[in-house]
């Protein structure tokens, strides 16, 4: 913090501001810049009230995050107890290059709301005129490798245009594409760019896309129904973090057992024993099951093995097949393997299957 | 990379390794240090078979990725193409204050295992009888507020014993104390520990409930049916999550709609109507009817209301029934409130329903 405060304008620090002894962030800045430590009697009392809430009473450790440096401008924190704390101007900051020093909260859920909401806006404050001019613009794409997307967008030379070129693979395995410029040459990139954007581009606003894939939905007033074995509720969860998805989605079976696949999705025993649980046969039965079962436009469905054990020669751990059924075409089950560990293959296999979902309303497939 | 390099003994820099023009680590690695960059046959075989795999060619980007720094040496990647790269010894280190410096992939499932399997060693093997000697112990506790917990451990005062005592709120609602020290030190401290380690403490070795009672149904030869309604999912996926819990689990029912609860669960409509889809009756009817449906030891239910949308006045945002049914007391519902973000909310409520599971398999509840 020391020697950031030194060198930089601009000085973030997240996390160290809870209530235990361990919490040291908000000490050590007010030791740091010579400020007391006074009670914020507002923050103190908002703490009281969320801790009530929750039928919990005040302790020594969330009094202690009611103590702000003086002088320090307090940042209310709408999802947790810890407050953030800015620091700007020449009375705490005296000496120092950096004219804005802000100390927020470690949990996600809580950094991200202040961070936008309170810590832009003091940004574009104490440094207006000194902001970035340059604007960005993403794209994301799916059942696309990041070389290959990128093999196609290196030989557009955006660089040599004034444009940065930026390649994310985000751990659903799905892929950003980021060309960040002046708003000009961002128009004439956005041209260039243009024909790559075909069936594996899903977005330029969102990267997740069971977004995407619950905003078709809900245009068309259709509906989805899933099946999951081998995901075991990944793609249900992913579905339902959308709000508004509840207009789309119903129902959802997990059948980690053959005797649910048989019970829920009325799976032949017949095929399952003909095929193994993991084969096309039976993710196409599942699908149409869900979809009947369900009462929905489409049925979704996945079957594979995740590992680390339950492999075979011809069905190696990591194989997984995934189903789509309803809307234009028939009934149709797309083969993967992800040779990874079981996180990552259950997120890659989601990806695939609400990318399947998304080809199929949009009928490219 | 230059100042680390000059101010550290071990530099580890994570990402940057990737196929595409944007990932720039090796290249910057290589000029700073004065390296020639060369083929590393192994490294282009490897992740040609990688991509014959997928059925994927091998592009030019992929080809960059077998470029290495000479006199580096190659940890091999398991899990994705970007191989990791190490620089030891006065060679390519020289009149650097560095002993070690590891490029490492930034992916999580690549980086964690190479880190464990390739780094350590290196780490143990340069850094001879300098490595940390200090021992840790941690402790996993739920439905316990991290205040709380550290006030009861910070009256201990284990701090005048030698111990360092850290606390963590994960992001999944569940609290980790963790004890660093000398083994004797520790020793001591484990015994002051000791009278804590009540209901709330549910492991030493995991964060993860759904591993710690995935074990406890495994050791009983038990099993567990779930039946989701504003989680969508996300008990089933964390259950999954487990190797081997195919043996405990093996029927989950997403019921986001009302006429899935009556049809999955057989829900009767007249309890939804009076009552309301959030509420301890269908929560309980949730719970039984998943147990019965599934032929499972015991029934896990929740019901709530994840937001942004459809909170009243009696029912707030964030109101969530979880309900367990089987064992040994009767059906069983906890009330609970998160006022938090869709998706804090769904995992607060999913660990939640997890250790009340936890709690009614041991017989506390």
């Amino acid at each position: 913090m020391e020697r950031s405060l030194a060198e930089a304008d601009l000085v973030l620090v997240t996390g160290g501001l809870g209530p235990t002894s361990d919490d040291l962030t908000r000490d050590y800045a007010a030791s740091l810049l010579g400020l007391e430590m006074v009670e914020d009697a507002e923050t103190m009392e908002r703490i009281r009230r969320r801790l009530a809430a929750r039928g919990r009473q005040c302790g020594e450790g969330q009094r202690r995050q009611a103590m702000v440096p003086a002088g320090a401008r307090v940042l209310p924190n709408e999802r947790g107890t810890a407050p953030g704390l800015a620091f700007s101007g020449p009375g705490p900051l005296a000496g120092k290059r950096a004219r804005l020093l802000c100390l927020l909260p470690g949990p996600p859920s809580e950094l991200h709301p202040m961070f936008v909401d309170q810590v832009l806006p003091l940004v574009r404050e104490i440094f207006v005129g000194e902001v970035l001019t340059q604007k960005a613009k993403e794209y994301h794409f799916a059942g696309i490798g990041e070389g290959e997307l990128a093999a196609m967008v290196d030989a557009l030379n955006l660089g040599t245009e004034g444009i940065d070129v930026g390649y994310c693979a985000h751990s659903m395995g799905t892929i950003e594409l980021r060309l960040t410029g002046s708003e000009r040459d961002l128009e004439r990139a956005e041209a260039a760019i243009a024909p790559l954007l075909g069936e594996d581009f899903y977005s330029r606003e969102t990267d997740s896309l069971e977004r995407v894939v619950v905003g078709l939905l809900g245009e068309r007033g259709e509906t989805v129904a899933v099946a999951e074995s081998c995901t075991g509720g990944a793609v249900c969860s992913r579905l339902t973090d959308i709000p508004g998805s509840s207009a789309v989605f119903g129902h959802g079976f997990i059948t980690y057992a053959n005797s649910a696949k048989i019970r829920m999705l009325e799976v032949a025993p017949g095929d399952l024993d003909a095929h193994g649980a993991v084969s096309e046969v039976v993710a196409l039965a599942m699908a149409e099951g869900a979809r009947a079962a369900g009462g929905a436009t489409y049925g979704l469905a996945l079957t594979g093995i995740a590992g680390p054990g339950g492999g075979t020669a011809d069905k190696p751990v990591g194989t997984v097949w995934i189903a789509v059924s309803g809307g234009l075409g028939g009934p149709l089950a797309r083969r993967h393997v992800f040779n990874t560990d079981r996180g990552s293959f259950k997120r890659f296999a989601a990806t695939h299957a609400l990318d399947l979902l998304r080809r199929r309303i949009l009928s490219y497939i």
